[in-house]
């Protein structure tokens, strides 16, 4: 008697069909200098087995859960849903300056469209090559969309960026251009009519790009770091509270694309400061760093950008309070006027996934 | 301008209210023998960050994911399902014989409720103290009830119990009692009328066991190890196809509780060889091992039972066609006669969440 021959399309299978691969535990590295974690044991038995780090390198592990009609819209195109997918998870990696070991996938499918499921996985690897992140293990079940990925990565002891790390004086910086997902967004939403094709612009919400590289060449130059996945000055905040510091920010020099540069200020301060789902790093950084940071900024052929600076607490606190009491942003626009309270505020309220039921 | 005035109850606050404690990075180990990877950083920042193991032990990683009305009922008590789910995930760690380290946790929310939440939590951080194994790190969204857990463990080098390393001959064996969990639940459904109160087996059902010590004590004693959670019979399976070797079963010697031991012949090998969610061990190990392994029956306080025997390949296969053929299980009754193909068919059958939608 078999067992396997009663099940057609069955979970095991919907795993090794999809998802499976033999060159998984093969997947060539990025950075080859830098011995990583092997995969011993791969997707089909109970855990994944990994080697340990060598050279007692730290672990990151980093979750990020994507739901239907929340974080992505039903007819959202599969291939670049799986390329999303994983490219948010590995952005919290290169927040943290880690190298991508390998993750877990766990998703839940209303159905089993193959077609759909191709599309998926074929973006989903498309982002575990790019990176040298192979899949390692998971779970699949029936419900309702629901993507959960867990990420591991391997960083050099001591060198991670992490939110409590910034200091005083600190140079602000971020990578490349925000705002772009969030102009997408609008646009597809019709919140705003747009001058221009935009067409070009959408791989920005839908692609994003980890930016793995730039974390690894931060280390020991940055202090701290984040990912901007729920707005600019809302991730910044973390960095700040973490650190128990304050910020000043120049809302004008936070670097937009040229398509964003011919809206109004309003829109593309929106964009850029709020907008969210930009996946770029936010870091801060020594100004006798700044030499440094444009020669990762050219090796990468990555436009790296100051914006602001880190800032003792301008209210005197007592220990006891300085983890309970937010930190203050101010926000300097492009003539040297410090913004209004209430405009400021406005800037200031970040997207939170529970806030907009 | 503070940031965090604005949001209320919102993602930030869900994960420090009611998942994050103080003393998650300092839990008491089960095995303080033994040296356990460190959370160096936990909740609150991209990622959590662990030290690297100790002696270059392996990483076992393992992600399950729950799902409302597929994997529990809607109005399940959410301290149990708290436990259940975290339970699950170390029953995986414990099939590979690893000390848990840690875990994620993504939940999707349909709303905030604070009781629930505050039960939830209470239940997962209840097995998190059992088994030495903190909350790490996650994501919280809104969205259908889906929890999605991946919990991380490490093993000394090269003694994980893998499905692939079972050898002809090898006894099987399962710990403590099957059957209970598919018992209770056809009873909740109606599908069967019950002669006795059972009330007192619903918590094999809610709350079941992750078997961590017996993993652990069967390091260097065990071939292969798998947990019971989809039916005896399909999760042997997988240990026989990855090893691609046969095997012959006693069924009725399969263990039961006494309560199931009073109903038909047929009912309880309905529930003790197909029924799943026991999260039991089922273990093949050389006979020369039989001495410790009721060695470690004694000191662990639970019953180890033979139930069974793994032999070589009875269909002589070339090795391409090895991988492909479905392994072959004899299912022997208490009178020594081999069941019918079309009986054996039916306890073959096992549970799968995509067949049964």
């Amino acid at each position: 008697m078999t067992y396997e021959d009663s099940i057609h399309l069955g979970e095991f299978n919907l795993i090794r069909r999809f998802f499976m691969r033999e060159s998984d535990s093969q997947s060539p590295k990025i950075h080859q200098s830098e011995q990583i974690s092997r995969v011993l044991l791969g997707i089909g038995d109970d855990c994944a087995l990994l080697s340990s780090p060598p050279d007692h390198q730290s672990l990151a592990v980093t979750s990020d859960m994507l739901v239907e009609n929340r974080h992505f819209f039903s007819n959202a195109n599969p291939f670049f849903l799986g390329q999303k997918s994983l490219a948010v998870n590995l952005s919290d990696l290169a927040a943290m300056g880690a190298s991508p070991i390998g993750f877990t996938l766990s998703i839940a499918l209303p159905e089993i469209n193959e077609q759909w499921l191709s599309e998926f996985s074929k973006g989903l690897h498309l982002i575990a090559d790019r990176y040298a992140c192979p899949l390692i293990g998971g779970d699949t079940t029936a419900g309702p969309l629901t993507i959960s990925i867990t990420a591991i990565g391997q960083i050099p002891p001591g060198q991670s960026l992490s939110r409590h790390l910034a200091q005083p004086n600190d140079d602000i910086w971020v990578s490349n251009v925000l705002g772009d997902a969030r102009f997408v967004l609008g646009a597809i939403r019709g919140e705003w009519q747009l001058p221009m094709s935009i067409e070009h612009l959408t791989h920005r919400m839908h692609t994003p790009t980890p930016r793995i590289e730039l974390g690894q060449s931060l280390r020991g130059i940055a202090h701290a770091a984040i990912d901007v996945s729920d707005g600019l000055l809302g991730d910044l905040n973390h960095i700040l509270k973490a650190s128990q510091l304050d910020a000043t920010i120049w809302i004008d020099q936070v670097p937009s694309s040229a398509e964003l540069m011919e809206v109004s200020h309003e829109l593309r301060r929106m964009c850029t400061l709020k907008g969210g789902d930009d996946y770029e790093l936010c870091f801060t950084a020594s100004e006798h760093n700044r030499h440094a940071i444009e020669n990762i900024s050219r090796t990468l052929n990555l436009s790296l950008t100051r914006i602001g600076i880190v800032t003792a607490r301008s209210k005197n606190l007592k220990p006891s309070q300085a983890q309970l009491i937010s930190p203050t942003q101010t926000l300097i626009d492009h003539e040297g006027h410090t913004l209004s309270p209430e405009l400021s505020a406005l800037y200031l309220q970040s997207f939170d996934h529970f806030k907009s039921i």
